[in-house]
């Protein structure tokens, strides 16, 4: 039995956490839940999983938590801290880190420090600050097990591989939802629209950021990170059945690959069980009845945030900090029909422009939390522009 | 500096790996070298790879051999006793069995009993014992690596998977030749059509197999023995683009695939280099470039081999073997000519169906050899018909 955390647990990939937990009965007990504000189902999922310890985001939700538990009696928590408080039990060996935001980086990196297994949906904190954390992480001798299904699959691709065959990753990516729209189009692009994802079920920040492909543009910092590959070795192919999770190059020439039907339990459930594997409630892959695979190019001009994380990755240091906290700041914007989808890109390449180069070698937690704080800001400005 | 010998030097897959090895410059040491009957060809390689020894199948040939060899001095040996002679050399770490039927199985098991490394290009040795051959390697501590494209995909995409997980093996197929002729136009293709493979360039016993889908069918058998997998448990999928080699299913959904152009020189190399792996002069695959690769499932009746092939396989005991030898011949009197497309799986139907069950429960090789040649004489029979 593995005693296990969720950060995150009102989410899409927190409510699909708790869907394989309770599939994979008596594998798992649930000792923390954390929700940002949803306290409502966060009552729900702990009046089901019976944890010892819930964490809202604000002081001021616990009373409503504790209201919508009834009569049982459950230690509540709150703020950073409480976050803290579940990573350091004792009684906790697993945490699943399923909410968004690059404020993940201060519980992760204690969860770490505490050699906790790690499985990591969260993108932010990777994306800002990937060189201290897995520094941290091989020095702890922490492994950390992506979920994010790209990642997941290069992870699983590479299990039998020595690092030093590894030379080139293909991160797939279906396109997202305007993969068939003409950029001429993309001016007057509706929410609806973009919120309509053909392939994947997921959070609104995350679905905008597959419309921009901002979301490969993450994962190719992820991946550099995660698998110590360099940037220009990492690829991008639109594989619109989204069924080749993605690929890894070896030296030689063979290519390895992951595949799936498109769905959030599998990654997540490998991340919970590894290095085992476990029977799932997936639907297994019938390649002949999908009939087809298709790959190309992606453009490169409709989605110009392919690009901008690619710079941000090259030029390094706090740029990557600075280009995920401007993309969730506008996307926030977007989603509250402030600023429109085409000026999504042209405000993040605005704010990155505007950021000021840091020379100093080594990169520290503090220097990317200011980072964050100062996109965050310009962003702003630039969206009420 | 490994040093190896390839027996079977001058078919297609004997000359892929003189290939790899030039291109592999100070890996690998040729010790030596052996052909059926081309003279000429091994005389050159030998000349340019210079073994310490050489072996062809007649020891006719032998005087042939030497002078072709000119002023070189190499010693030439001849017949089943000339592989063992190469086999037990002391200086022989590796051995490459790149020669085709099921005659393989002797020096298969010598090599074994000797614990020398097996890179296995030949099919009917592990289709007709494979039993025998897989219980006797892992008794030595034996790896035997697979040189077939599909084995060679599945054994990659199975090497940091641990047995328990795997649940179900897809060889993919490219359809052969004949994928897109209707059956009634089955009866009329020519010799020159069938060997005309769209997209391998092989020996011509394997094109003619990869016409009527026998291939795939003693794929399967092999599959079985070499994965330990059981045989409903094993599935074809045509593939045309032949760029899928094969993949794996895992108990959890996930499924992995080994991917590459198809080149033959990439299994081999794995199989030389194995564990580690190389640069090589492969070209490499571009999804993009390849735009889509499809999938159908094989048509059961154009291509009724498959069935008997899986037949075979579960009746067990001595069929696989008469499956192969009878295959064997077969096609060797297509090639020559005297028997029809559309009449090889119908006599080798009619020889497994002339089959007598053997009961006993330990297979022995002298009963695979006893089958092998009762099949042949059989098939002989019906072809003459």
């Amino acid at each position: 039995m593995k005693r296990i955390a969720i950060l995150g647990s009102t989410g899409s990939i927190g409510v699909n956490t708790l869907r394989v937990v309770s599939s994979l009965k008596g594998r798992f007990e649930v000792i923390g839940l954390t929700a940002y504000s949803n306290v409502e189902l966060l009552a729900k999922q702990a009046l089901k999983f019976r944890p010892k310890i819930l964490a809202v985001k604000d002081a001021g939700l616990e009373s409503d938590l504790k209201a919508a538990l009834g009569s049982r009696k459950i230690r509540i928590v709150s703020g950073e801290e409480g976050l803290l408080e579940i990573i350091s039990r004792r009684d906790v060996d697993k945490v699943v880190f399923a909410l968004s935001g690059a404020n993940c980086v201060t519980p992760l990196l204690d969860a770490i420090e505490r050699k906790k297994e790690i499985a990591l949906a969260n993108k932010e904190a990777i994306v800002s600050a990937g060189e201290i954390i897995m520094k941290r992480a091989a020095s702890k001798g922490v492994r950390i097990i992506p979920i994010d299904s790209e990642h997941s699959a290069i992870f699983q691709c590479l299990e039998g591989v020595e690092r030093r065959f590894l030379k080139r990753i293909y991160l797939t990516s279906s396109g997202g939802p305007l993969l068939g729209v003409s950029s001429k189009n993309f001016r007057n692009v509706s929410r609806e629209f973009v919120l309509r994802h053909p392939r994947w079920k997921m959070g609104k920040k995350i679905t905008v950021d597959s419309a921009t492909l901002m979301n490969k543009g993450l994962e190719i910092i992820e991946a550099r990170w995660l698998f110590d590959i360099g940037e220009s070795d990492i690829r991008v192919i639109i594989h619109p059945e989204a069924i080749i999770h993605s690929l890894v190059e070896l030296i030689d020439g063979s290519v390895l690959a992951q595949l799936a039907k498109p769905d959030m339990r599998l990654p997540i459930q490998f991340a919970l069980t590894y290095p085992r594997r476990c029977g799932s409630r997936v639907e297994h892959l019938d390649l002949v009845k999908a009939r087809q695979l298709t790959f190309q190019e992606p453009d490169m001009d409709r989605f110009p945030c392919l690009a901008l994380a690619r710079q941000a990755l090259r030029k390094g240091g706090t740029y990557p900090a600075v280009l995920t906290a401007a993309d969730e700041e506008v996307v926030a914007n977007f989603l509250a029909g402030k600023v429109s989808f085409s000026r999504i890109p042209h405000i993040i390449e605005g704010v990155l422009s505007r950021h000021k180069v840091r020379t100093s070698k080594a990169l520290t937690v503090a220097d990317v939390m200011e980072a964050d704080t100062w996109a965050r800001m310009e962003a702003r400005i630039l969206c009420y522009r």
